[in-house]
């Protein structure tokens, strides 16, 4: 038996290797952390790059911050694939992973000689994982899939209409689980010597974590309507405030222990208990607590708003109390210790063309395996030579290839 | 060499079993997904089961919807940790798989008995998945930890200040992350024999997301203030309209193709040229567009106003425009094939004391490995008496178990 947390040389996925073919947030994101996990992912773009190339947020030079956060750690090959003989370099390029497996991870609309079924008769035991927007394999985007999954309707006040979260919740939570789909694909390859086509829907990301929540089943067995409710957090106590000085701070109170704590903080236990009492609510479970929110809140927001976010902090030293200052991407990098580089997950980098910026690794810390750093982008094509090279020792690079480099 | 999709009889994750000591929604998540993957799973919970027990929504009978659908296809074991041989048998649980690896994934704070260090010197190859709310082990959830990423001051019309979306996205993105931590773990178990602590803090999870995205080095390079935006797309064009029916619909034109779709479909290409030439916007990039969103939507919303939802359609028939139906959660149920029994994802599926519903499986389909059924959660405690008898095959079960079964 070996000793716990064994160091170990090689990153946790040194040996895989992996053909991204994608454009936008979900695969990148998937190679990104299949790549910050150690496996060796190569991003084929067409000349000049996809769609993604010069996606907000830029810099001031027009280059985008996007992509080069989203392809970090990667290689980078432009392949016209509208020519032959790139789409037999890319055909070759998928099919030719030594000695692991061949992986072909993509969220673009491929068919023909970039089917499953064409590659898999160069490479059977290829590993295809394929994100289609719907099911029937139909366009969809994060945009389109959240506003069909029911949460719009539930965000925000309810007084405009729904209200799209901004975070590509779907997107990246599609990218999460194609990284699941290639390694438990690679696993049944290791086990087996077998590839499969390993297909995902973003629509059915969002569908299954509407049913998981047991939202889908509140309709259908109590025939809920469940209405947006502002901040107020579902099924026990949370809210927001404003501070006294234009800050907000979000307080749960989902366990009789955090609540208790709540109450000695603010010293509004008499008041409240008096309210709930006259107004025939009760405190003293999560589901009261629930039940009597706006009650709980109105008697919460003058207490935040006579006291500055400093001064709810200093009376909610007590670590029973969970709660959090609200904080703007700028408020993040400038107070949270968590956002700085005291963070070990948060190196300084520079990367070429943009200067120097706080820049993530993987989130997963693993105790017996070295954790890479976070990487920079490849320039686009910035490996088409050297990776066609290895596919064609005996020939110059084909005429499909773009030779910027 | 093996044929494409190999059929094979064992589902994908077959010999992998996880103890899973959580509550809530992340590590729940995570040992869902394994489940639906085919690991045994086993949660384990104090008598009565733990702080998510009775969490909403409920059914009518105040069982909880969420820990039904969260829980599914699970071992459920009630230990009383608080006694010594409760603490044992869970030490003891955790710590005899065979022949695979032994993984241990959490989501609460524990010590003692039960940390990595006292486990890995009874099981040297274990493997324990933690997740922690911030990276010094500080409690954290969804809600404080979305507060302080920066989402909530960009969602929503901006007027009300910071909007939480009521997804528990960082949750989600969490469990699928701590599912990566398993299968990346058990690899190097596979290939080394060796175990590890790998941790996760769910404030690392959102910050990674703020940093990967290029909103951070937004921040950093070009001292932007991102505001709030309604539900406009950020960077290109897309918004949402209500129709004459009372009904709403996201529109999306991120390339020049779903840009000409869209103004062939609602006729509004000369007026849009007009208005945009008067005012000096430009209408023929992605940025341009983002540029000109508002003068956009003010020619699209009586477009939509004028037409019910229906009329929308029949005029979006081409498949080159991006847009969707806002749905409710019950709309999604009654008018989406793909949130039924049209989508193989989803399988009618009773669920005892609850009645059947609409039940999803995992969202991955692989083509060489069969889906499992979605499964029903356990009662509370329904394996505790045969998961400790295989544990002590010649003994009783010990005075820490609870023997509800």
């Amino acid at each position: 038996m070996s000793t716990p947390n064994t160091p170990c040389e090689q990153p946790p996925l040194h040996g895989l290797r992996v053909v991204e073919f994608s454009a936008l947030v979900a695969a990148p994101s998937a190679g990104l952390a299949l790549a910050q996990l150690g496996a060796d992912v190569i991003r084929v773009d067409p000349p000049g790059g996809n769609i993604d190339v010069r996606r907000a947020p830029l810099n001031a030079d027009g280059k985008s911050l996007y992509w080069a956060n989203l392809n970090r750690g990667k290689r980078s090959v432009e392949l016209d694939l509208r020519s032959s003989e790139g789409l037999a370099a890319m055909q070759q390029l998928i099919c030719t992973a030594e000695p692991g497996p061949a992986v072909f991870l993509t969220n673009l609309a491929v068919d023909g000689e970039l089917s499953f079924a064409a590659l898999s008769k160069m490479r059977p035991d290829l590993i295809m994982v394929q994100l289609s927007g719907s099911p029937d394999g139909g366009a969809a985007v994060d945009y389109t899939v959240n506003c069909a999954a029911g949460f719009p309707g539930i965000t925000g006040s309810g007084r405009d209409g729904p209200v799209n979260h901004v975070l590509p919740a779907w997107d990246l939570l599609a990218g999460a689980t194609l990284v699941q789909a290639v390694l438990v694909a690679e696993r049944h390859w290791r086990a087996t010597g077998h590839g499969q086509h390993v297909t995902l829907a973003l629509s059915d990301v969002a569908m299954a974590a509407a049913a998981n929540l047991g939202y889908l089943a509140d309709v259908q067995t109590n025939g809920t309507r469940r209405c947006a409710d502002g901040n107020f957090l579902y099924g026990a106590y949370g809210d927001s405030f404003a501070t006294a000085d234009d800050r907000h701070a979000m307080v749960v109170a989902i366990t009789d222990k955090q609540w208790a704590a709540l109450l000695r903080a603010t010293g509004l236990h008499t008041v409240l208990d008096a309210a709930a009492a006259a107004l025939g609510h009760r405190l003293d479970s999560e589901a009261a607590r629930y039940a009597a929110r706006e009650l709980i809140s109105t008697a919460l927001r003058p207490w935040f708003a006579a006291r500055t976010l400093a001064e709810v902090a200093a009376a909610f030293g007590d670590r029973a109390i969970l709660w959090g200052p609200y904080r703007d991407f700028a408020q993040m990098l400038a107070e949270d210790p968590r956002c700085s580089p005291a963070n070990p997950m948060f190196v300084h980098t520079t990367h070429p063309g943009f200067g120097s910026f706080l820049t993530a690794r993987t989130p997963l810390r693993f105790g017996a395996l070295p954790t890479l750093l976070p990487g920079v982008a490849p320039a686009l094509g910035e490996h088409t030579r050297s990776v066609l090279a290895q596919l064609q020792p005996r020939g110059a690079p084909s005429a499909g290839a773009s030779e910027r480099e």
